[in-house]
């Protein structure tokens, strides 16, 4: 079977991982990345001869808007235009800016008949179906148009998914602590603040969207740090029935995509993650499982309360992968779709707590 | 009637506005402060000839162990030492390092027939109540020695006590995003990280020891900030019972120590509380009150769940002056001993929204 | 001799402190104060029933654009327009945002032969004089329209001009330390990073501009902190002339609106003048004085380094202040001029180190 | 040749990157790492088999003291102990915590013979030599204890190093501005506050000691960030000789281990060179250039002015494999032994600006 042609669209925080997530997807081929000016992050890329993940060489292409002078001036080779990239993909991964995915597929993606999957910034009209990899792959098969859901709401319902399947959750109440900026973000920041958003929190009814039979609400509360949200969830069963923290505990550690982890084995908090992921030697020092502290289970009467942790720059990329498989029909269901890119991004290796 | 003579044993964060608040109350004479060594805040007092709050001079007493001459060294005036303002007083607010108030109850408060109330750092055996203005006053009425909650605590408790009075509550699930260190503080601090403790969180259980009929738990989250923590709550009504955001949102507005906020007014997070107090002209920027979103009600099932703003420096404040009043039986209610607190302080002069 | 009539405008960080020190003058009277909308200032200055610094009333005049019916429902009075203000004054102190001042004197100031007196948002051409109480006073003497330096500048102009005066200077080379919002901002922040500006930053320029006989340059990075900026300054002396730590120390102590600490005492860094302000129960925890370490002088060959602390939000209010007098000729000596503002702002009461 | 046996003594934030740089060394062999507990760099390292940079295994023998018991609950497997390391190795690199390394070299390295090299923060007389590879290269030669300057020092030199060389330098004066704690850090912090150290700063004293031919002071701050130290230098010629901005960055630009960069080109701070050395697809996110703004030169009469970046987790370990070579005489001149070096890290190989 011939590879699977993929590109991406916008080489920033997300994007970048997501030519490093296809890069390493034994079935896909990744035809090239575009973008607008030469970043950091292109002239990184340059520096590496535009070799990135797992020895692939990165074309770049330049979207409506470049200055092809500026990239001259950097040196960086451009091999052609976004609309010659869309002609030559099966499918497109759309993390351009906010608004910009609806226009690539009203110019471009309609007209050269490319697959696109828009990530969480796209209003949900651009897309045919909201999707995750483990709670409704199946309404992705063969769909043109997918929207992936945030990072924080990624991450989230892995862990309701999780507990839906074991034990049926009919009600879930979150708060969210967030990181406000990624590391290296100048353009935006918090300095000894908090921020509250206007409640319900927009992750709450994005999950009810994708699991429409849970009753979801929630706060959010911006932090003034980099390194991953903390999510706490309280969980209610159906029917009165009560979840104890063996049973949650059950569930969560059979999930490839959810490490979990205790305080004192050094996890402290969210900084934690990233360190640790630095010492892996993963690229960028990223994490695509979240983590879930088995210390910060409690039971609340028959409701189970815990915590996760998303690393934000990366946690998508695998039900962006999942995504692809769907919408190309690469595998025909959840168990499938998943497993395959879990494998090729090496999750699920590690060894949860006993 | 004679004032209740009043001594509080050392002078940090929260002995300093102990000070300030008994030097407002009408009926009660501030004896004497004590404390170990020259800090800035007693260079502070000193700079001012040693004149606190409401015009009131703040005489000095030094504990056992305090360097005599740094604190000639420094020009600060000495009135005595610690054993001599025990003799002086009827009841002593002990805001001592942890472990050392019981040292002082040993030593000094037993000996000299003095009362006393600690703050939450003490360990609850050195109290015959657990005490909180408003959810208890009854039961420390006449009692010795008496502990306060700590500041989450007290905050939380308002609430809860207050939704529990008027509607009847069961149940609560809280997650508190707490900031790290006061400001000014060097001591202690988190760097570009959130930091998770074991759960369930203390304040739950503290929580659940003031009122014994409400089921606590949570989670607590510190962030590198210093003004103000931040808790959501899930309340949980009795006996299937709705509470709709309107209910919750009425009893909130009738409490004098809520202070009902939005976003929308410039509410933004717990740094505007910090500006808005210092905007009032409120001494040290401080504020009795916690804030509570307006925005961040909402309803989740039949519970209700809702955001607060706890100023950590000097929310227990009003709560150990009540404490004061039920310990000298200077009034035997709760309703009349927190309304002497609440005119005395100027607490409760706020408009609340409509 | 009738009192001064003075107007602010632009109720915000730095314009609310205007006020209160205009209301702390004697022989000047605040006539009101202007702005657009019904910030949290506002709020609550109108909780305090619009009674400001000093027991004075702030009558609130609204400037063009603004909506009266957010300010009607919010409660709070309005005394009239901008223009009535402008019509009522001899000099209004303009705090408006950068670019509104300019439009302010074309539009009133120039109409209703209003002086004028700028803050350093403001472009340089809208001023007839680049004004310091203490570098310049006498420039200012009569002049319609002068612009105060920004707070770095006028702190560091401070110190530059005192060992100027004492022993001749010729060249400073500074590198600014700079806080990057105010408490209580949401609309600014950096988060876990440091942040470089283009060298040489505009302070060292301005210096230049104040004091054309001194050669400055510089570099300044910002700081994710709210309290208070740190510079430290290396100054040469005049024709090799050796300036010794003693010889820096004796000239800084005499400066009234210099402050000399140590780490010692506990100045341990920005966040501790913030402390001891609150401490000291300044209005909104304000200092006007800068702080300057003693522990920090080093000499560098002839050449001598120093660290000082600058409280962004109020720092110009006194220089400010002197240039109302010079610009109202109400003394005509530097000496005279800067004595009179700080006799009614309590600046130099406290004791410098020996 | 034999390939030169090295241990590494301590697996924290240094220590892990001096095994990955004994690892790149392709004429060095790395027999093991020592340390005393379960920490999460070792969990990380056995979750990847025990493998390390370059593909090597990487060894644990465990340091006197630790629990060997709690090594096997995480499943880490044990090579040895730390004496029987010791007999194994020719040198020892140590970056135990302050202290530990002294006793290790009277406990073990003279007993077995063992060459060390100690990291910045043991005391100064535990080595016969204070070592930085470009600065003094030769005076290592054959020494059997070295001790690295510490990442800021060793960062100061290789710029002062490099301008002292081409021009000749007599005077410099820094102002360091220190991040407080690395990524991952919970056990320090600052929040919300700049903290001043005692001047003169001790990596001027320390630069002195290296270059005693140099007149060095200044002044340091420490920042609550994590990626990096910026420091700002002003630096004085011989003779009163003038150093234009051309000339420094002419020499700046030929240096293997000075990164000239731009704030155009997206260096805006410390948290760029991290976001970049993440972007290369670097392990852990390191880099072991300095960089030097381009945009932060300026002149100040005759000396020049300009801004460095510190990657304080990586920047010593360049220089320390230098000191192996030297200690072990593998390379005899300064040019021979740090090109080898850069050889094996791959350092020099970017493009600096032109």
């Amino acid at each position: 079977m011939a590879k699977i042609k993929v590109g991406v669209a916008g080489y920033g925080t997300i994007g970048q991982r997501l030519a490093d997530g296809v890069a390493q997807q034994g079935d896909m081929e990744l035809v090239g990345i575009a973008d607008l000016a030469p970043t950091l992050s292109l002239r990184a890329l340059h520096e590496k001869d535009m070799i990135g993940a797992n020895g692939v060489k990165y074309n770049l292409y330049l979207v409506d808007g470049a200055d092809k002078a500026a990239f001259d001036a950097a040196g960086i080779p451009v091999a052609g235009s976004f609309e010659e990239l869309c002609k030559e993909v099966d499918v497109m991964l759309d993390s351009s800016p906010a608004g910009v995915g609806g226009k690539n597929k009203e110019k471009y993606y309609t007209k050269y008949g490319v697959k696109a999957i828009f990530q969480g910034g796209e209003k949900n009209d651009v897309a045919d179906v909201f999707f995750h990899g483990y709670a409704n792959y199946e309404k992705g098969l063969g769909v043109d148009y997918l929207k992936l859901t945030s990072c924080n709401t990624t991450g989230l319902i892995r862990t309701v998914d999780c507990l839906d399947r074991a034990y049926g959750i009919e009600k879930v109440a979150i708060t969210i602590i967030r990181r406000v900026a990624d590391p290296g973000d100048y353009h935006r920041g918090l300095t000894n603040a908090l921020q509250l958003e206007h409640a319900p929190t927009h992750q709450a009814v994005d999950l009810m969207t994708i699991m429409p039979h849970v009753n979801a609400t929630g706060i959010l509360v911006h932090t003034p740090v980099t390194h991953g949200h903390i999510i706490t969830v309280l969980a209610t069963a159906k029917d009165g029935k009560k979840i104890t923290k063996e049973m949650a505990l059950e569930a969560f550690q059979k999930h490839p995509r959810i490490r979990v982890v205790t305080i004192d084995e050094g996890f402290k908090g969210n900084a934690s993650f990233f360190k640790y992921a630095r010492d892996l030697g993963n690229r960028r020092g990223d994490m695509y499982e979240i983590g879930l502290w088995e210390d910060s289970i409690v039971e609340s009467g028959n409701d189970i309360m815990y915590a996760i942790n998303i690393p934000q720059e990366s946690v998508t990329i695998p039900e962006t992968m999942d995504a692809i498989r769907a919408s190309m029909k690469m595998q025909m269901t959840r168990e499938e779709g998943t497993a395959k890119t879990n494998e090729y991004l090496g999750i699920g290796k590690f060894k949860n707590l006993k």
